[in-house]
């Protein structure tokens, strides 16, 4: 029970970072009311949308739950209400936004597993879990998305999905198999931040 | 019967309406001719394709329904022939459109309770049933949809959605369900176009 | 057995064309390691996932065939590592590209025939099959795709997965119905690329 707890407490507190990395770069565009509604909640819940259309999870998740709904519509608010504040609010936003992807990630996988049961699909479903959000944030912002270009951002979510699905496979015991691969996911998101690594680029040589 | 007549009637104005705004848009951004059809196409079925994906209505009506096609196409070649009548056609396309906005967000909306059961899903999907197509265009047209910038558009589908779900909740007889919420829409979206209302924008102070 | 075994080939080497269409762009877009491998697994992938959502084959092929994503994965890395030989390769690539068309076309419209017995449907989602993944490579790149824009790319698609759905229809030998719509959709593709034809545009006269 307290574990199911703080699984839907950093899950909240994730997807309020998702929404209101949605809403500031929403409201930095210039959008109106409504369009930040749309980019905070298709950053928070998109991801999770595609992932439970392409297992099969009808109504998906993020649709039906009003919980992910209120958090987005919440976290819109705050970002049109107080903006200076949340834009100053930088640190504790990157912490619950690392602390998301590792949930995502990891929730994703284990819930395309537990459809398809097919290793592959859990691992790509978890990224796209993870990742999914602020590439249709970026899409309908029409910009190349930050997370196709540089930072440990999807990497770390590859991390998180693969070790999930391994731990799962593998026969850990739950508590081990869900917040082991979490904790490895935020920390490598975190650390890269910090420390500002990047993944390799290519472009012009 | 007269009433399912008049339904349909409605529903392929608005797909006509929806199309043309898609080939018009198309045809200024200097497309080809199958890019004329696919964008006038998905305007005016995209919405309803992913609703239907998320309900798990298979085969999306969309795509299954060739009288929407039809109509797609004959929109499209409509604007390329006599690109400049449909140009001075402003008025009635803009009627039309305000007509398919209303009936998009309360069917979809009418469609998803039927599949899901979920108020919240109902309104959501009937909301993206009425502008999802106009957001699909404009990211193929690789812009920020006007839909996010300004204008009651998505707002008048929402009150379409919210009220044909409260509606069918409350027991009202079908036809005001279904027709009071959509001469509503429609009202707001054609006074506000009138009066030139927005919804307040927060992004440069 | 053998025509299996070409089927195979032709997919493989269709995928591994599209991949590399993708992983060349995203390199050029100065996307980093991983934005490479994302933006070559969709443009490979994205239209089939696309089409088994819409017809209810959960979960899609291009996420749980481990052949596609490890095909993605090596059209990836060639590019990175060799792309200077990569982009020397333009011929050959065109060719399987224009392979992977006809193919994709075909195969799609075959599925979607298998899983809804509409032919309408079957031959959208042949096209969407065929084009899809290069309109979700240009979306992510946040540019108008050229596939919208000009030359015989995407009718041809359109000519193979009709004429698919037609032989099926009509009961040609499985052998033809298949190769014969694939061979002319390549055909067209290739002859209007070597001589440069273009569909129609309207945009400014």
């Amino acid at each position: 029970m307290n574990e199911h707890l703080l699984f839907n407490l950093v899950d909240l507190a994730g997807t309020f970072a998702f929404a209101i990395s949605g809403a500031t770069a929403a409201r930095r565009c210039n959008l109106d009311l409504f369009g930040i509604l749309v980019i905070a909640y298709v950053t928070a819940c998109g991801g999770g949308i595609v992932r439970d259309a392409c297992i099969g999870a009808i109504p998906p998740a993020g649709l039906a739950d009003w919980r992910y709904l209120a958090t987005a519509v919440i976290a819109s608010f705050a970002t049109i209400v107080a903006y200076r504040q949340v834009e100053r609010l930088t640190y504790p936003v990157r912490l619950f936004d690392a602390m998301g992807l590792g949930l995502f990630a990891v929730y994703g996988a284990h819930k395309a597993l537990l459809f398809t049961h097919n290793a592959e699909v859990a691992i790509l479903l978890g990224m796209v879990t993870a990742i999914g959000g602020g590439l249709v944030r970026d899409v309908l912002l029409a910009r190349v998305s930050i997370v196709l270009q540089k930072e440990i951002y999807a990497s770390a979510a590859f991390l998180g999905a693969a070790l999930a699905v391994w731990g799962e496979r593998a026969g850990w015991p739950a508590l081990w198999a869900t917040w082991l691969p979490i904790v490895l996911c935020f920390a490598l998101r975190f650390v890269s931040l910090r420390l500002g690594w990047n993944l390799p680029r290519f472009g012009r040589e």
